[in-house]
C-alpha cells in the first residue's frame, strides 16, 4: 500500500479547482462552454492545460495529430509510460467537465508526485486528445483514432466539420497541423510505448448520484448494435371499416417488436446481462397521418447497447427473427435499414481491482458500472493496452451546461488515483 | 313477396349506369373527382341528380339547408315517406362512388317502380344530402345535422372552410341558401314525416371484396371513443449511460400501452366483440429526437369503434388504468388530451330483417356486417328514423381516385332494394 501525505493531495484539488475555473472563464460560450474539436476552443484549452503542466516541470509537446502530450519524467525513460488523460473539445454549449476532467485531474496526479517529492520509475504521460465529440466531425473517437493511425485514409479530405463545412485537413491547418499522419495512416503514438491507459470521466448517466457515491471503476464500454434508421411497411386503410385481419398495420407491428425486445430486456436484466435498449425514433409519416387512418409506414430506430458481445450477437438474430414472424403475422415488412455496430470494450481486469483495492483502502465508498457512452479508452483498448476508466459522480447529465461535478468528488477521486497511479509508475 | 319484372330492374341498371358516368364527366378533377361540400362540384351533382330525377317524373325541390329532395309521388301523401338517399359532396381527388351511389341508387329504385307502372301508397323520397365529408368543414354529418336542426347555433359562423377559409354562412349564400335555419337550430325536415331511411353505400374496408360478397346489411355504425392528441410525458436521457430502472422512457411507455389495446382487442375479438383500434399517429418530437437518446415526449392517437357504447365505456376506463399502472411503473405521465366520443347507431332490426329475405329471395349472397365508418344514417337513427344500410362491394377502398363500384354489384343492390322498397311503400 502507498500512503500520500494529505498535504499532496491538497495541493492536487487546489490545482484541479484553478484548472477548472481558468478553463471554464476562457471557454465559456452562454449557456455553457464551447470547445470545437480542432478548433478555438480547444486550443485555448490545450494552452491553459499545458501553462499549468509546465508550472509542474511537465515536458510538454503537440503530437503529428494535434494531441497535448504533458510527461512527468520518470528515473527511466526507456520503460513504456503510465497514461492517463482523455479529450479537451466539447459539444456546443457543453460543459465544463466532459472530457476536461480527465486531463486536469491526470495533472492533479503529477502535482500530489511533485508535492511529495516523489520521482518514479516511470514517466507520467498525461494526454489532451483533440476531436472525441461526434457533432463536429461525424466519426467516432477521431482523436484518439487519429494517435493511433486508425482512421480512414481520405477522412482528412471527405470529414467536414458540421459547423463550417470544410474538411478535417483544413480544420488540422487551422491549428498549424499537417493531415499527412491521417492520409498515411501512420500513427503518432507507438501502443508499445504506453505501460497503460486511465482516463477519469464524469458520468454520463444518473447512477452515481442516485447511490449517493463518489466514483466508479468502470467495468466496460458497451459495444452497439444499432439500426438508426429501421422501418415498417404495410398498407394505409381507413381505421373503422377495415377489421383486424384485414389490416397491415405498419406502427402496430413496430410497437409489437418494440415491445416484445423491451419484455425481453426486462428479463435479461433480472437476471443479470448488461443491457440497455432504446427506441429514440419513432415516427409515422406527418405528411400522410392522420388519427382516422390505419399507418402504412412507420420509421423507428433500435439501439442496443452491452458489455457482451457474444449477446449483442444473438439480440441481433433474436430481432430479425421475431420480426419476421410479427411480419408475417400482420402483414407488414420490416426494413432495418444499414446497421452500425461497435464493440465492446473491457477493462482491465488487474487495473480495475487496482483502483477499487485503492478505494477501500481511501475509504472513498466505489461500486462497478458500465459505461454505455463510448470514450477514447475504447481506442486504447482496442489497440491492446491495458485501460481503466474512472467515473466521477455528476449532477444533470453530460452535454450540457448544467454538468456539476462536485471538486469533493475530484478530491475523493485524487484519494484513490494518486496512491493508485503512484503503484503503476513503479 | 312483391316480385319485379326483370325489365324493370334493366331499366333501373342502364339508369344507374347513366348517373354514374355523367357525375364523373361533369366533377372529374384528375386524377379522381372532387365535389366540394357546399361548393361547386357539389352543385353540379345535385343539377345532374335532378335532371335524371324530373325525367323520372319525380318532383325535385332544395330544402332550407340545400338538401336536394326528389319525389316519386305515392297514392297518400298524407304518410310518412319512405326515404332513400346519401349525400353528393365527395373528399378532395376522391372517387365516383362515396356518397353518390346511395342517391343514384334511389334514383334507380324509382326508376324500376315506374318502369313496373306501380303507384305505391307511400312518397318514396330519395335526398341528395350535403357535406357528410369532414375534409371541408371540420364537422361530422353537417348536412344531416343541419336537416334535423342539430347544429350548434354558431356553427353558420365559426365552421371555415378548410381549403378556402371561408365560413358555412358565406359558402351557403354561395349557393343561394340563407344561414338562418342553422343559427336558429330550425328542422328542415320533420322525422315524423319519414317512415324510414335506406342508405345504400359503397363498402369502405375490403371485406366484401375478400369474401366475394356482393353486398352487406349492416347492422351498426360504429360509435368511436378518440383520443387524438394523447401524449406521454417523461425525461430525454443519454441511450447509453442510463439504465432501465433510471429511465422516464416516454415513448417505450406509449408502446407498452398501445401494446397492451392491442393485445386486448385480439382477445375481444376472438370472443366475438365487435371492435377496432387504430394508432393512426405515433411521433417522438423531430426537434429533438435522434437514435442515441431516450425520449422525454411521444405524441399519439387512439380510435376505438364499436357498435357496442358498453364496451367502449368501459375500454375507455381500462384505458386509463392501464396508463396510471404503465405509467407509475415507468416514471411517465400520460395526458389523453380532449377526446371526441360519437355514440354507435343500431340499424333497425326490422328493415335488416327485411333486406336479409328479400336477397335471400333474390339469390344474392349477403351477410352481416357493423359500419366502422360514420355516415348520414347515425344522424336518421338518432332521431328515432327506423334506419338501415346497404354496403356494396368496393375494391381499394373510398377517399381516392381508385373506388371500384361494379355494376353488377349495383344489379344486385337493386334486385334486393326494389323489391324490398317497394313492400315498404305499401
Amino acid at each position: 500500500m502507498t500512503t500520500f501525505p494529505e498535504h499532496a493531495l491538497a495541493v492536487a484539488r487546489a490545482l484541479a479547482t484553478d484548472v477548472f475555473d481558468r478553463l471554464a472563464a476562457a471557454t465559456g460560450d452562454p449557456p455553457g462552454i464551447t470547445r470545437a474539436s480542432y478548433g478555438e476552443g480547444e486550443a485555448v484549452a490545450q494552452a491553459i492545460v499545458s501553462e499549468a503542466a509546465r508550472g509542474l516541470g511537465m515536458e510538454c509537446s503537440t503530437d503529428a495529430v494535434g494531441t497535448l502530450r504533458m510527461v512527468l519524467p520518470g528515473r527511466d525513460p526507456s520503460l513504456p509510460a503510465v497514461t492517463m488523460g482523455s479529450h479537451l473539445d466539447s459539444v456546443p454549449h457543453g460543459g465544463n467537465f466532459d472530457g476536461a476532467a480527465g486531463v486536469v485531474i491526470g495533472l492533479a496526479v503529477a502535482a500530489a508526485l511533485r508535492a511529495d517529492h516523489r520521482t518514479p520509475r516511470r514517466d507520467l504521460l498525461v494526454l489532451g486528445i483533440r476531436a472525441e465529440e461526434m457533432c463536429w466531425f461525424p466519426a467516432h473517437y477521431l482523436g484518439s483514432r487519429a494517435l493511433f493511425g486508425l482512421m480512414p485514409k481520405d477522412a482528412a479530405d471527405t470529414l467536414r466539420r458540421v459547423d463550417t463545412g470544410r474538411t478535417l485537413a483544413e480544420h488540422m491547418a487551422d491549428q498549424g497541423l499537417d493531415a499527412g499522419p491521417i492520409r498515411e495512416g501512420r500513427a503518432a503514438l507507438d501502443p508499445a510505448r504506453i505501460a497503460c491507459f486511465v482516463e477519469p470521466h464524469i458520468e454520463q448517466g444518473p447512477v452515481l448520484v442516485e447511490e449517493r457515491l463518489p466514483i466508479a471503476v468502470v467495468s466496460g464500454i458497451r459495444g452497439s448494435l444499432r439500426y438508426p434508421q429501421a422501418s415498417a411497411h404495410g398498407a394505409h386503410a381507413h381505421a373503422g371499416a377495415v377489421p383486424r385481419r384485414h389490416r397491415r398495420d405498419a406502427a402496430m407491428a413496430a410497437v409489437a417488436l418494440i415491445a416484445a425486445m423491451d419484455e425481453r430486456w426486462s428479463r435479461l436484466e433480472a437476471s443479470g446481462a448488461d443491457l440497455v435498449f432504446t427506441t429514440g425514433i419513432l415516427a409515422t409519416d406527418p405528411a400522410q397521418h392522420t388519427s382516422t387512418k390505419v399507418p402504412g409506414v412507420v420509421r423507428f430506430s433500435l439501439d442496443i447497447r452491452s458489455e457482451d458481445a457474444a449477446l449483442l450477437a444473438e439480440l441481433d438474430t433474436w430481432l430479425h427473427a421475431e420480426a419476421a414472424r410479427i411480419g408475417a403475422a400482420r402483414g407488414v415488412t420490416f426494413d432495418f435499414g444499414p446497421p452500425t455496430h461497435a464493440a465492446p470494450a473491457l477493462m482491465d481486469p488487474t487495473l480495475r481491482a487496482l483502483l477499487l483495492r485503492h478505494a477501500k483502502d481511501a475509504g472513498v465508498p466505489a461500486r462497478e458500472m458500465a459505461s454505455g457512452a463510448g470514450h477514447d479508452s475504447a481506442t486504447f483498448a482496442g489497440r491492446g493496452i491495458p485501460t481503466v476508466m474512472l467515473f466521477l459522480r455528476n449532477e444533470h447529465g453530460s452535454h450540457n451546461p448544467d454538468e456539476a461535478l462536485d471538486m469533493a468528488d475530484v478530491g475523493a477521486a485524487l484519494a484513490v488515483l494518486v496512491p493508485a497511479v503512484a503503484e503503476l509508475l513503479g
